[in-house]
């Protein structure tokens, strides 16, 4: 147990604050309220958001509950980017059907018995004007603009408005409203979390402790995975889909995947690391393995098997073959000046007949070294090693002999 | 009327936004909803307010109606010395009596006929998050950041608590609610003034104008007139308390007080300013007649001639009189040393025995020029000139013989 709470401390985790405090509670035994907010205009769950919600299955494991926001206020402020002032409200039903979606990804990873659901209704449907002033009035303008991407955009001179300001202290005031014990979030999320420890305590309540975990990269293996740069793997993705979109992950962030959304130890990513530090195992199998981890996760061994086997069948087709037959031409004859295709296709025997090469050439299946060979432009130059292919199936190398 | 309105529009203004559009609002014959504020936790008025009530009271002369707002909800928050982030709440029954002491001095000046009164509670009583929400997103936080008082404070470091920001609002939102063509404040007011017409342009209403009264100066003749610097005149203060303060107020700035806060006419104070230059008149003079004309304002003719009747009687009795009896002293006996002040005060004919001298320097009751004399200290140095005092109406200068 012991080790493994370590591990919940550690592994996935960007920081915590404060880290004493945290173990403390924990060591009580004392059921904890783990605050997560949820933004109902953004209602699929992506692998970026599966970080935390393992943190919080692995603590619920433990005894503790959930107690998942439904931030139906909040989002229609907006927030951090500022690209619009406020968003367009959200009606009823589109925040009622939002939900529902969100919560059957929800519960694909975090126990629902031990879920909590509230929302923000509850008691911002009733907020005067009186509230927010009293609220409004705990925080001066400079503590907020001291967020990062506040002061940037001060600086920078893009509007912020003044409803911006409101949106830290709505989500802190969540924390109060729920009692919380822990709040969860990415790192981008501290000064949010934090304006929370500090509401509370100015109203008398146990400060929460901030618990972050680390941004995911996305597939692109640069930017913050986010639907709308389109780098991100949703979790309802089939499988067939999701695995390929792992199989395109950069090389570079594939241990962190493993790390952060796999249960494969600490041990073994090591000796991966290792093995392909060394070149003793080809990338691609590494991911092959981690597609196959992510996928089960969410569709089951089965579909992942499914889903790997669809993989390496389009991957073989779509790729160069390995073995591509060498064809030794004439050096006398090729070397130096231009060719009609139409000879080296019969030479290298990738067709059967002059006319069945015109024909292939006009459809358009010939290539050279990848670049289509047209009827308009058939005359090429013969380099050692270039690669003649027809269709999806026919390749030839061409070299001159020795 | 041409002249009349000409004067209304520069005599005791400092701006008016924009005048060419107010010129023809005034010129439609429409009645104008004139916007005035009140702070129900300050009630009482004194000079520095009525410059602009003025105003209004020639506005309603021509037909308009003055719209009170009494800001039971903005008064709440406060606005701008920040010293406390809010107020305390005022409770309903101290707005409420707050509000009845204000209404008596503010219908002194204003036209109770021509007035409508409206509570700020009427709209923010059922004022919500999603209203907050609505009107903070029309403007940014750099905009009103850029409030002279604002940006003062924040290039300073010192606190801006974000409710703050709302004051502006709230007070916009107040010309909203109650349709205003006119607001009127001093100069300090022009920034929250223009949010307002910025909102009722935004929200489809006309936007009104911008009508700024210059800041009057308090007595010191230096800082603005406030109660809390000590420096104003009251306008419920007795008559004699009032003569006084006037009587009290720097030379410099007392034709101003003529031009801002009397009907003597223009004329009359370019002829007052060429006398004071060419020092034709005492400045004394001048200023009985400033208190006159305002005592009268506010307690009529008889009291403000009563009030400068015991004026001079006080003055007479407080101030040295210009004939001081010169005492010629023995040079060779009192030059150039120490000598015990009983001496001095038989010798000058100020006492009667060296009994009563004692007695009256016991009594803190004698002076050199102006400096008590005491017990412990009884000694003094004769020097020519040296004016001696016992009590309030006995005096003697000494000099040598010549």
């Amino acid at each position: 147990v012991e080790q493994g709470v370590e591990e919940l401390l550690t592994r996935g985790v960007a920081e915590i604050i404060v880290l004493d405090e945290f173990k403390q509670m924990l060591a009580s035994g004392k059921p904890l309220r783990l605050k997560m907010g949820f933004d109902p205009s953004a209602p699929d769950i992506h692998l970026g958001h599966v970080v935390g919600l393992r943190k919080l299955r692995q603590l619920q494991a433990l005894g503790h509950t959930v107690v998942l926001i439904v931030a139906d206020w909040t989002a229609q402020i907006g927030d951090p980017s500022g690209q619009s002032a406020t968003r367009r409200m959200l009606s009823r039903e589109e925040v009622l059907a939002n939900a529902e979606t969100y919560l059957q990804q929800f519960f694909k990873i975090v126990d629902k018995a031990r879920t909590e659901i509230r929302w923000q209704s509850e008691w911002y449907g009733k907020f005067g004007l009186e509230d927010v002033i009293r609220l409004s009035s705990k925080f001066t303008v400079a503590q907020f603009l001291a967020r990062e991407d506040f002061a940037k955009r001060f600086a920078a001179g893009s509007p912020i408005a003044i409803t911006e300001l409101l949106y830290p202290l709505l989500q802190a005031y969540d924390s109060v409203a729920i009692e919380a014990d822990v709040e969860f979030g990415g790192t981008d999320q501290k000064f949010n979390i934090l304006v929370g420890r500090e509401l509370q305590r100015i109203v008398g309540q146990p400060p929460q402790q901030v618990f972050l975990v680390p941004i995911l990269v996305g597939t692109d293996g640069v930017q913050k995975m986010s639907k709308s740069l389109g780098n991100y793997i949703g979790i309802t993705e089939p499988p067939e889909e999701m695995y390929g979109k792992v199989m395109s992950l950069a090389d570079a962030v594939m241990l962190d995947y493993f790390w952060l959304l796999t249960d494969v130890s600490q041990l073994e990513i090591d000796q991966m690391r290792l093995q392909l530090d060394a070149g003793e195992v080809n990338p691609r199998d590494v991911k092959m393995r981690l597609a196959f981890e992510i996928v089960s996760q969410f569709h089951g061994h089965q579909a992942a098997e499914a889903a790997a086997e669809e993989f390496r069948r389009v991957f073989q087709r779509r790729e160069l073959p390995t073995e591509i037959p060498t064809v030794v031409v004439d050096r006398e004859k090729y070397a130096g000046k231009p060719v009609p295709i139409w000879d080296l296709l019969l030479t290298a025997g990738l067709v059967k007949s002059g006319m069945e090469a015109r024909r292939m050439v006009s459809q358009g299946a010939v290539s050279v070294d990848s670049a289509r060979v047209t009827e308009q432009e058939p005359f090429v130059e013969v380099v050692p090693g270039m690669v003649i292919r027809v269709g999806k199936r026919r390749f030839a190398r061409l070299e001159f002999e020795r």
